[in-house]
């Protein structure tokens, strides 16, 4: 199996939308009214430090995540890159496709001079931390989320 | 104790990286010289995505923290808030600053519209969680970091 990557236009969204909806966690998070997902997708395609990124098969959208490239003082002024809303197809589960899907952010990373990857999973998702700590990422921060 | 809040210039700098490396995590960080942190100051000042925000006290910036706006398409289009390296004088811990400082970043992410704020805090800082918790933070993630 092997999945191409590209950028994700406006006609993709209702599938990305489908995909974060598509788990334990994201089904009570997601609505059907896709409104504010386009408002949403519209700042984040008109904004050049987000990528919206899709991982294709035989044509279908079966894999995304969210890039975002934030420049930091900190750590001698290093440009982070932060990964957000992973999600791959259930059906792919297994196969290769999030490996794939986060080579890709590795590369694109790379190419825009990012010294430093991170990235936070819901403590509930064990498979998530299995699978991060596998490709060499340190699980050594606690995440903290507030609603305003 | 009563800090007043402003963003970040230029001549700040100097000071800013002291707070970031006066810290037991922070010291091995960060370096001397100064112009790597030049050159990230001017991409941040210039990103509207960005704010360096300083916490002054009698003139003297004792306090520190990087604010990232993020458009992000899942939990139905939110626009979340990342807050980053922050820092308080060790001289003036336990007197109020912190939570003044993440009133202050509160305050900014509501004004612009965001919905969720979010960080992570290496897992060897107990009392930061603590303190995190204490202000009705979720330590609901595993924080995960990848050198590129």
């Amino acid at each position: 199996m092997h999945l191409t990557f590209r950028d994700a236009v406006r006609k993709d969204l209702p599938r990305i939308v489908e995909l974060l909806a598509a788990d334990s966690l994201g089904a009570g998070r997601e609505t059907t009214d896709l409104a504010p997902y386009e408002a949403a997708f519209a700042l984040v395609d008109a904004d050049p430090a987000n990528e919206l990124v899709v991982g294709v098969l035989d044509g279908r959208v079966v894999a995304t995540m969210q890039l975002t490239f934030v420049p930091t003082v900190s750590r001698g002024g290093t440009l982070r890159m932060i990964v957000e809303a992973v999600r791959v197809d259930e059906a792919l589960r297994g196969r290769g496709g999030g490996t794939q899907l986060m080579a890709e952010a590795h590369r694109r990373g790379r190419d825009r001079g990012a010294r430093l990857a991170q990235l936070t999973s819901d403590k509930s998702r064990a498979d998530a931390h299995r699978f991060y700590r596998r490709l060499g990422y340190a699980q050594s921060h606690e995440g903290f989320k507030l609603e305003l």
